[in-house]
């Protein structure tokens, strides 16, 4: 059910704000370092659309990040004169797997070839994605029960924040089981940090414990974002949902994930996935292996949530 | 196949040969804190039956490691002449999930009662587990295959680390995925460095990896230790452990847990189940649940690995 009265932004907890995720300065953009949140808010100065890839390349944000700062930066990179086709292949190439990012990228390029005011054309892409998020929420919130418990992934941002914000608005009583997401910990340092500030309560979980949960009858559903959906209906997500998704599946749990568009050319073979070496970890001198996406097939996806509803 | 003229104590990785587990000193107890392990090598000094108790609940040592604990620990109660069944009570409650400590104990002091020299019976207690272990990883050896790609989690301790040592010792090219079992890390600090030690391919992952190494066709077995196996093989073990059982399931890949003795007596619904809170997190001001242990339904167990060969 919708929230009246209140915006998007009223809703979201700090950290998904648009002031909090990147703003622009002058020529300069400055993007929150989502590495160090919560402790600190630490923000890296990017002077140059490389400065802006290589934020996105290095995690100094990620999930819905990289969209608000690539949009950033193609306006800046138009300010300063630079190649903008250019400026949106380098930023996009910071994170393959982020097509949502890619498409946005290119449809501004569109419409400033059709001749409209690139400014403009951002300004509207952003006013875009702050409606898209009310509308796949109210999808979301629709399919949470009063007493729900919630198993989430990594920092599902917008989307599912809002989803629930509104189910709790609406006088539902939810809880939410927020796996720590190593080696980055964004659970730990982001997702579970905002239930907290929109005051829903949360507990923070390792990130193999979503089964013992669910074999607990203390699962309702399982809620994740996603970096990617083919048309076929596979999930590309962070690591560690497929795991949570086979277990969903094992106990009757509905998995539901949110997308903010479907990607009807990807196809599930020609997915370039990302691998990282972890950092600061216990145990110097092993060779630890971190892909960053699990790929989810579809018969362990109940549904996608989407502005137009289920899927 | 069994490895001739080397002993258990020979093929063992460093932290599970006696001295380092723990020792006795005149009339003081020495625990090795497996928490700070690898970096650091510190012992627990224990001068009561109280404190070597409270070294098990504090997590100083835990897997195999009360067992040997509890052992010399009751040792030194008999020389400092305290009531022996009181000490060994005590210890039993310190771990309530591992009933091998338990009824060891016990046996030890049946046997005393029965006339037999205290000392004496704890001797042939600690000669009893060498030869055990010997015996359930030839078991073991045995079900792995040259060119094997296993799964584990946690510390699975002696009878996993010499069936995988004793496959390479044979000649099977074997690689070893190993979880790193947040909250205490026993994946990164005890099994991956005890894995290197021996010389044997691993790779640190975190814990909600296992799945996407399954689907990725890297897994041919999940091999795990058990805390506790009840006669309807239910096996009680480390929290993540069902989330990899379900996914071995699901991807048809065998699972098999180590056990030094079936619990006849423990019955599924009277299982004491320990759970903890963590330490060190981030987002300080989270609520965390840390469950210790899974109990994984013998629907999902393909065979319990135990002396007599694989039920």
């Amino acid at each position: 059910m919708p929230i009246s009265g209140r915006s998007v932004e009223d809703l979201l907890p700090p950290f998904l704000r648009h002031g909090w995720i990147a703003r622009e300065e002058g020529n300069r953009l400055y993007v929150t370092d989502r590495r160090r949140l919560p402790s600190e808010h630490v923000e890296v100065e990017c002077r140059s659309t490389e400065d802006a890839a290589r934020a996105i390349r290095d995690m100094v944000t990620q999930g819905g990040g990289p969209l608000e700062v690539a949009l950033h930066a193609l306006r800046l990179a138009y300010r300063r004169g630079e190649d903008i086709r250019e400026a949106a292949a380098l930023l996009s190439a910071a994170r393959p797997t982020n097509s949502t990012m890619r498409r946005t990228l290119s449809a501004v390029l569109d419409e400033a070839d059709c001749g409209k005011d690139l400014d403009e054309a951002i300004d509207e892409a952003f006013a875009y994605y702050d409606d898209l998020y009310d509308r796949v929420s109210d999808v979301g919130e629709a399919l949470i029960g009063d007493g729900d418990g919630i198993l989430t992934r990594c920092f599902p941002e917008h989307t599912f924040m809002l989803s629930v914000r509104k189910a709790v608005e609406n006088g539902k009583d939810v809880t939410v089981y927020v796996p720590e997401t190593r080696p980055y910990l964004q659970g730990a340092r982001l997702t579970e940090p905002s239930l907290r500030a929109m005051g829903i309560r949360c507990f923070l979980i390792t990130d193999a414990m979503g089964a013992h949960f669910m074999a607990e009858g203390k699962i309702d559903r399982f809620m994740t974002a996603s970096d990617l959906v083919l048309s076929d209906r596979t999930v590309v997500n962070k690591t560690g949902t497929l795991s949570d998704a086979i277990a969903a599946s094992f106990y009757g749990i509905p998995y539901y994930a949110f997308s903010l568009s479907i990607d009807r050319e990807a196809r599930r073979d020609a997915i370039i996935m990302e691998s990282r070496e972890g950092w600061g970890e216990p145990g110097s001198g092993a060779r630890m292996l971190y892909p960053l996406f699990d790929m989810i097939p579809p018969e362990l996806v109940t549904g996608i949530i989407t502005k137009d509803g289920v899927i």
